[in-house]
């Protein structure tokens, strides 16, 4: 690459942290107690299988900006209904009825409590010494304060999705990133496991470095990302990825 | 105080870090092995000193946003030429003349390279242990990053004018940080040694944390800053502030 890396800005759900896993296990955890009997892993990935077509009006101008908080909470109010309509035979407790609206808030918290793969804070750690790191995720600031207090992630900034007013994948969340970084778009290097975003930050002229997560939708197979050569760099962990960027 | 305080906002220049013995060092630095010889604290106060009138004209709308940087490189066209123009007598080298524009804009990264109080790490340190942290500057989001990694601050996010795209004290600055933050803004301290700052956050339900520093402008008296008994804290260092705060 002719010009040096500065910065490495990352997508963070999948890549950083297991959404699937621990949307599970915050669901479990919130609606068991009072009653509820989901298949937990099915709900997270219905619930995260809203999250494109509840972007897409956004994208295109058809809503107004809202938080990923707000819309995380729209598709649960929309999706939970199809989860807890059939109840085991302890539904005569009662648990036909939707949980009240304060449960609900409560759930949705799930997206800030996701926990790291194993890999991602000692890669971050050894990327820190040498870049600026910084999420440029979907998600809105605060949920990326809550990710990075749970799992120790130390950010120069948070920038993204919040900061542009938009959604990824368009050029203006990856150009808001890199003029609020001054830095030339050709020394910023997306990372990300999902080839959609880093087609969306390499259009606006940034370095891209794939990520594998392999088990980001369970035992899912994964859509076919296309060829991953047209990325500057492929790995299979942050460590991987800070070895291969000399660090 | 009745509700919990759950984060603190600060101010960075003069609050945070010494921006008069930094920009004097930092000019000396770029601008002395190239011949001139400055007064170069009364030039930092010089430069300093434009800062209120030329963000008067962005919070009032007559002028756009531009991040401060980009004001601070208009600020110092102004200035610097009062301070050349009068050259010691090694002027017969050309010095009369003004820097050259590269030379201008690497003395502009002073304001990225100020040092922070003695008591600000470890203060920060113990506070983090606590409440989230950011800074809500009118600086901009890289000199807040640059100012972070030179002086090992740990920030939660970096909010403040380039997010809300104005100046403080107007009331979005505090609104839009509180709001990115999620929080009620009664759970929300500004902690800041100039009373403008704090009145301006008070009016949008933060709650108040005066720091005393006395030599920010150097052996000039510092402006009366009116009854400080109006403020939730008052403190005279950022250690002191902690320990009030119970950490």
């Amino acid at each position: 690459m002719s010009e040096a890396i500065r910065a490495l800005v990352f997508d963070v759900f999948g890549t950083l942290v297991d959404w699937r896993s621990g949307v599970a296990r915050h669901a479990e955890a919130v609606l068991a107690p009072v009653g509820y009997r989901l298949d937990w892993l099915a709900f997270a990935e219905a619930w995260r299988s809203e999250f494109e077509p509840s972007l897409e009006p956004v994208r295109r101008g058809a809503l107004p900006f809202a938080k990923l908080d707000t819309i995380h909470r729209q598709m649960l109010a929309r999706v939970l209904p199809k989860f807890i309509a059939s109840p085991e035979p302890d539904g005569a407790r009662g648990i036909m009825s939707p949980p009240p609206d304060t449960l609900l808030d409560t759930l949705n918290l799930a997206w800030h409590r996701l926990d790291a793969w194993p890999d991602v804070n000692p890669g971050l750690e050894r990327l820190r010494s040498k870049f600026l790191l910084a999420p440029v995720s979907n998600g809105n600031i605060s949920i990326m304060i809550s990710l990075a207090r749970h799992n120790g992630f130390i950010w120069d900034a948070v920038l993204g999705a919040e900061l542009a007013m938009d959604y990824k994948p368009k050029p203006r969340v990856y150009e808001q990133a890199v003029q609020a970084l001054d830095l030339p778009p050709a020394t910023c290097m997306m990372v990300a496991a999902h080839a959609y975003d880093l087609d969306g930050a390499a259009a606006c002229g940034l370095r891209t470095a794939y990520v594998a997560r392999p088990d980001e939708q369970g035992p899912r197979k994964p859509a076919s990302e296309g060829d991953l050569g047209r990325f500057d760099l492929r790995a299979t962990s942050l460590e991987d990825l800070a070895s291969q960027l000399g660090v």
